[in-house]
């Protein structure tokens, strides 16, 4: 049966939050900590007491009262609540530095997801493993995602071609697609998408800094 | 003397869809459009007309009655509310994969960036130049960003290190930090931090995974 605390609509803030807490867990267990209170967490992280309090709860763990969470506890709680004790084979398109730089990631598995084949279009590159990633071309894309059940895309090509191949992973019974091109993708209702828009981080920080410089600070 | 829009205080989702408009003009720009309505823009990016009408505003440019924007003047006008239209120099700490990524990334300019030198403490790489940009020792930050009056670091550390870099960073009088470890620095109040949580992200990503596939969809 679904456990209770599945059913509950979990903000986004707090879904971002939630990967912190666990490389905080992390942390301590490398210092040998075995339990923690949400207090102190609240203080090293610098986020409202209140609010760490809440996360964690979203998560179905409950503390002991006056000792706090056991670190290894709390950890594998955060980790089933994310998904991130399954790992899900991930496909990944455009293989540029960014993609380059993505397979290369170790912390990837360790959040569940394994880049398992990376897709370009670049003869030089094709047939070859990078990143220990085996770079495939394009046009195998869609066989071979259905044959292998994938369900996350992750995609990094240029955007002049972001939507077609946004369209290809629909084709392809992807469920989730990773975007880190700077357009909004026109997609199916129930296709799972998050943005890694690097030029509207980038927006935004300049945007602050002409103000901050234009106030003569 | 300063514009009155600069005085408003924007919100961020506006910031990060200013970008997203610039790159829909440059496709314009790139099929010789000339004029175009906030309407078609609308509809074309998926953003509710309305939307569309009040984050252009802040920029303080107007469209021309039943004509729309000029294509041109709208982009320079964003591109100038953004601070994109000086280029601000950025030194990188970190050159593993993903520094190199940003490196490589020839968007950067585009908006307003150029990582004039990347920081690593690996010797076999120091001196070297990678993706076109020199790599020196960590040692050389501090002197090195108050001599040149750099205003950005990019922090692409191991987790582990991201602190004591944020710190130097903050002695070396740099004012803002685009950060793409996941933690939370603490930092001076004045400071510009953005950060780029790439677990976030994913943890956003498995745990909707997670809901669908649970749900049995």
């Amino acid at each position: 049966m679904e456990n209770k605390t599945e059913m509950v609509k979990i903000s986004s803030k707090t879904l971002q939050r939630l990967p912190k807490y666990l490389n905080y867990l992390k942390k301590c267990s490398n210092r040998n900590i075995e339990f923690i209170s949400a207090s102190q967490m609240s203080r090293d992280l610098n986020i409202q007491h209140t609010q760490v309090r809440k996360d964690l709860a979203v998560t179905g763990t409950q503390g002991i009262p006056k000792v706090g969470h056991e670190v290894k506890v709390l950890t594998a709680s955060i980790r089933k609540f994310l998904g991130w004790d399954n790992l899900n084979s991930a496909f990944l398109i455009g293989m540029g530095n960014l993609g380059k730089a993505i397979c290369g990631y170790e912390g990837f598995k360790e959040v569940g997801i394994e880049t398992v084949a990376a897709f370009d279009i670049n003869p030089e590159i094709i047939g070859k493993r990078i990143s220990d990633t085996i770079v495939l071309h394009i046009d195998e894309f869609k066989d071979l995602a259905k044959r292998m059940h994938v369900q996350i895309a992750i995609l990094t090509v240029p955007v002049a071609i972001a939507q077609e191949m946004a369209d290809i992973c629909v084709e392809s019974g992807i469920h989730a697609i990773w975007n880190f091109c700077p357009v909004s993708l026109k997609l199916p209702e129930d296709m799972i998408i998050e943005n890694m828009d690097i030029y509207s981080s980038l927006g935004t920080l300049s945007r602050k800094l002409k103000e901050k410089t234009d106030k003569g600070l």
